[in-house]
């Protein structure tokens, strides 16, 4: 079979390796499709490398069907069609002892700390792999992790219908936060500069406007009768992004932070205080995420073939990475694992 | 009767002046003491001007007996004890209409926006006024309104009992937030660098550390098996004490953001994302926070008489300010207006 090992700072392999037959407990699963994340490409960039180690494995969205069972696995069959929850947590750190396992201390981040899903043949554990609907298309079910993520967002905000909801950042999460938040109900304006996202974002009905000759407050403003948003999701990574998502708010508004800010930024405090705004910090997602995202991609409310840009063999995978750090022209891209070896 | 002016920058009047009487839905209030705020400093230091006209009477922390009932005011009698919530929401902007009216846009402040207390004889909207029991000493109960302020903060962190809670900075408000939340059930650390002011706490039994000397984040992880704190109060103003108050939290902690940050601050937007943090802005209280205030006052959960530092004579309120600028060596200071003629 064949595999995507990371060699170093942007150098990307494509290794013929063994399958790994499953232990008790595992299941070993024939992979179609492999998405791409934001996390992918700081491993791509070299940034990660403490946590990632030569030669290894990487890649956490995707989907593929049941090739075996190891010993005591039981509520899957070989040939169904399965995606991979990629956290694995300890059960004993702070976070798992208060509930809040899906953000361990500790955590075993499947594609990162351990072996991922950029093999045609991929063994996990059991308790990891969620079957999917027989009728899903599997290049749309390869979207269901990052569905998750924007799912746990859009529910850490407690979005409810007619809430007024700015997205800032209309990258893959940003888009798919508005698709979940419009799924809500909710009255979505996404703000993004780039053409190529914005485009896609209009695509799928999801209003958008261009930050640079935009007044976005103003305009939320006039929309809510002088109010504000009710909810801001800071997706864009950037220090304008934060400043453009606390101004949007009203009185009591949320603000979901998913961007990742490697470094301190400016926040206006004295707004916090002023209108009594919420920060919530949103990360990854809880099982039951998952399960709602397959959902809204089988139903359709994810319009998933809209947001998958381009397709591409596993030889592709380098220009696929590059694509992507580009930033525009595309937005989620595949690698098609079907045709490998097995 | 008197009553203390604002002349300019650190130019406090006493003037004489006829007292106003009630109006149709009014109290006139012989006022017995007030206390002097944060707020009434900035105004001291004419950082309010815009706000704040020539010649008007400030204050709005006070105690003091119905003087006498405008037409069509009940269920107050003449020489009860009673307070005043100073604030008059507009009931028609954005936040009243959300159910936010306690931070109205167009909030009338009595003592800002209109005339507040510090006169023997105040007239003010019935509505505003809050019987106290008979038995509550006039000077403890000057202190209803920070304490108000101080419920609403601990509420809007939900404190719960045997939770972790850290106050970062020790000041009047600090302390009764230190106080209400213990009254929660709250293990309570609260962190001033101020060694009268940890004087004070210590005195009525708060544990207080002083942050030069401490690792308060190595502290609080010590204390609670390395998870951190459930909640934190940000009260000192400072930039130092947002990173303590972002740092000492565990796995969604939520933190508190009590104090006023005229410039934006630096904040670790990563730490929020990657423990799932909450920042909840909290600013003045409800009226029910106001009722909590004056039972706790009452019931002695607020210990007044040893957060009362002075009591000054009215022709002394320059000096009353003077040194609360300074901010060591006081903690609340009243002004006794119980001797002036009505």
């Amino acid at each position: 079979m064949k595999a995507v090992v990371y060699r170093g700072a942007r150098d990307l392999g494509i290794e013929d390796r063994a399958p790994e037959p499953p232990g008790p407990g595992q299941v070993r699963i024939a992979v179609a499709y492999t998405g791409i994340c934001g996390t992918d490409l700081h491993i791509f960039h070299g940034d990660m490398d403490a946590r990632v180690g030569a030669s290894a494995v990487i890649g956490h969205e995707m989907s593929g069907r049941v090739a075996a069972l190891g010993d005591g696995v039981s509520g899957l069959t070989v040939g169904q069609p399965v995606t991979v929850m990629p956290t694995r947590a300890c059960g004993k750190c702070p976070a798992c002892r208060r509930g809040n396992s899906h953000i361990c201390h500790a955590m075993n981040f499947l594609g990162i700390d351990s072996p991922g899903a950029m093999q045609s043949s991929w063994t996990v554990p059991a308790d990891l792999v969620l079957p999917l609907p027989d009728d899903l298309p599997l290049d749309h079910a390869a979207l269901v992790e990052p569905v998750a993520v924007a799912v746990h967002d859009v529910g850490r905000a407690k979005v409810t219908s007619g809430e007024h909801v700015v997205v800032v950042g209309g990258g893959p999460v940003g888009v798919l936060i508005a698709a979940v938040a419009r799924a809500r109900g909710a009255e979505v304006l996404l703000v993004e500069p780039d053409g190529f996202r914005r485009g896609v974002a209009s695509g799928i009905g999801i209003e958008v406007v261009d930050p640079g000759p935009t007044d976005v407050v103003a305009l939320v403003n006039e929309r809510t009768g002088g109010a504000g948003a009710d909810v801001a999701f800071e997706v864009s990574g950037s220090a304008a992004g934060v400043g453009t998502a606390v101004d949007v708010l009203t009185t009591r508004g949320r603000l979901v932070m998913v961007a990742i800010h490697p470094q301190p930024r400016p926040v206006n405090l004295h707004r916090f205080f002023w209108r009594e705004l919420e920060l919530l910090g949103a990360r990854l997602y809880q099982r039951e995420d998952v399960v709602e995202a397959i959902r809204l991609v089988a139903a359709g409310v994810i319009p998933a073939q809209e947001l998958i840009s381009r397709v591409l063999p596993v030889a592709g995978v380098t220009d696929a990475f590059t694509a992507l750090e580009g930033g525009g022209g595309v937005m989620k891209v595949l690698l098609d694992w079907q045709e490998e070896a097995r």
